[in-house]
């Protein structure tokens, strides 16, 4: 099920690149693109921010119809509270991709990330949307580029490609991410951009990018904060050549089931790669009231600060995760609750557990740490997921614009 | 108005003291209690985490007459997620204090404050309250020893005291009060003490001390993490002659502001010794829908480890303060926001403003920082209390427990 070495340009009609036009102050790539072949059934779900950046007011309007043949990204600047000039520079970029690739400009989507604030240089835009159309493949190498064009304090790219067989025929979906910071997703995410062949009903796609949101991107954070740019783009190329897929097909749960699996995959690399992250964290709530208060007891413990330097020290302190169980605003009956660390049973029935110290050590300096609690009130679970607060953490963020 | 060098033994009737008995690891005091020669008239808020720790169940029982003659603490150990047998410890606890003072156990409170999930040692605590009698004093010395007997993280202890006249007798309020980290208190605090001579109606008492904490412990956060053991508990013992006072009185308003200034004096103490701080960070909105909107934005404002790394870092990254602004999950106009730091105009109308970079690094070097935020959107305004996010910070939390 899972593509080996698959990305975003494995599903059937879809081309990628990206390169370094001058908007990082070090050669890294910072513009790129995907483009599909044909008219792709697009939608895509946006930050909750009120202060939403002028791409992702451009990106709604092409996906009016819920079509789109490209998307182009920039990274190193946001593109965010810049005002009317802000706008028309991302209508710029819009109408600049539409022309060099000679499709409408509806059809374009704009996403952009970095600092918040300060105009977009359009020469250096200009000159990088005019080279991409020579720089997008068919192959890996483009993908690479646009991978890596869409980074800003990200330490490695992200990506996820599964094949699921829809009608008898291998449906492809992938996807790419970006994040590190500013990582707090809500009804959305962080950039992040997913291709498929399917042939899909584009009211099903939509409702399905919702729930599979729901469940892992919006089930992340490094910090807490939540981004004026977040924004997750589908397109769709149909050339699998299978039925349209919508909730009444046969096949739908197989689909439904890949795509969630390709958002959770980007969705963990994100937490992994969180800004100075030295571990990757996974809460599992079980025994909640609901799924919606698990999720929220979750969420709740995963971005917990004292929480997070307890396992950058490799410190059993569970009464942090106790802690952050119990502000989590959620029902929950504070005299039978239990505590894992890993395998390591730290609290039962909200008593506290002699266990070995040691062990205990040795697992919290793993490279993943799983907390599981259990509330015994209930069938509601979740999962989330986060990292590490790390002196790195804030090295990087007490002079990220200077 | 402020007594200088006034502490919780000033207002008549109290007095205090404190010692090490063998908690901490260290030489540093670990139990402390406050008296008062009179009953005096008691109040307290805790903690709204499910998880209450077990001397917040014996004070609640203490309180049910709304009278007290003496509040014992200790440092070191919560006394939080220890079952039968912490509960056990924190009523052993009161009786001990006192059999000692020859009072009823009903008129003392108890509190503890430390390390979660650990039981009382209990040879310690019995041998410190036994030396407790002797050490109590009427003068500074034995306000000293109790507000260090109530630390644990803290660098430096916390303390008020002000004057107002009611009925034209002076009056005399004062707190005494700790905490560090885990500290996003909720409807109460991390632990304080206030004491008055102020002859007060009980559940005036009770309301105002509700009111007061919502404008100042409530505004404060260090890390977003509340606590099992919150308390605030204040206690009058009458001896100042006024008339009763409650909501009628024609001093009330007075009184009232002079309460809530050393609620607030306390709350900005904790916020400025925040874990690892080096500054304090005031935020104030004005124009916010209403007063509790703007309560709400201030707090997330404040609570960001973004803005608190940028600020740790001296940079004038305001897009992490609109970033914050706009996760709010409060009704903001996006296009007419104003944003200052200290006087220095970052934002207009929500459009970036040319500002002298070298003046706003001076101004971020400082010891407080404030932010100002206009929304422009109605008369709600509020004030939130933080410091910013340090390397110390990581370091004390990576391996607070071990």
């Amino acid at each position: 099920m899972v593509v080996d070495g698959g990305s975003i340009i494995t599903p059937k009609g879809f081309s990628a690149g990206g390169l370094h036009c001058g908007l990082k102050k070090t050669e890294r790539h910072d513009i790129g693109a995907i483009v599909c072949e044909v008219v792709a059934t697009a939608a895509a779900v946006y930050t909750t921010s009120v202060f939403q950046a002028a791409p992702l007011k451009v990106t709604r309007e092409s996906l009016v119809d819920g079509k789109l043949r490209a998307i182009v990204v920039n990274s190193g600047n946001a593109n965010a509270c810049t005002g009317q000039q802000g706008e028309a520079d991302a209508y710029a970029m819009r109408a600049e991709m539409a022309r060099q690739l000679g499709v409408a400009e509806k059809d374009v989507a704009v996403a952009s990330t970095g600092v918040i604030g300060e105009l977009l240089k359009m020469d250096c835009v200009q000159s990088g949307i005019e080279a991409l159309p020579l720089r997008l493949r068919q192959d890996e190498g483009g993908a690479e580029d646009f991978t890596q064009a869409i980074l800003t304090t990200d330490l490695v790219k992200k990506e996820a490609c599964v094949s699921v067989v829809v009608d008898g025929k291998d449906v492809i979906i992938a996807g790419a991410a970006k994040g590190s910071g500013m990582i707090h997703p809500n009804m959305a995410t962080m950039l992040a951009f997913m291709t498929t062949d399917a042939n899909i009903d584009q009211a099903a796609l939509q409702q399905l990018m919702r729930q599979a949101t729901d469940l892992t991107f919006n089930m992340i954070t490094v910090d807490g904060d939540t981004s004026t740019n977040d924004m997750l783009v589908s397109m769709a190329s149909g050339l699998a050549g299978n039925q349209a897929l919508d909730s009444s097909h046969p096949d739908w749960a197989a689909f439904a089931k890949a795509f969630t699996y390709v958002c959770q995959k980007l969705a963990m690399a994100i937490a992994r790669d969180g800004e100075g992250a030295t571990r990757l964290v996974e809460v599992v709530v079980h025994g909640a009231v609901s799924d919606h208060s698990a999720r929220v007891i979750a969420k709740t413990v995963v971005g917990s600060s004292l929480v997070k330097t307890a396992v950058f020290g490799a410190d059993a302190n569970w009464g942090r995760i106790i802690a952050a169980v119990g502000r989590a605003g959620e029902p929950v009956n504070p005299d039978q609750v239990d505590v894992q660390l890993g395998a390591i049973s730290v609290l039962e029935g909200s008593r506290p557990v002699a266990f070995d110290e040691e062990a205990a050590l040795v697992y919290l300096k793993g490279d993943t740490v799983r907390i599981f609690v259990d509330l015994h009130g209930g069938e509601g679970q979740a999962t989330a997921w986060g990292c590490d607060l790390t002196y790195d953490y804030v090295r990087i963020n007490a002079a990220y614009r200077t």
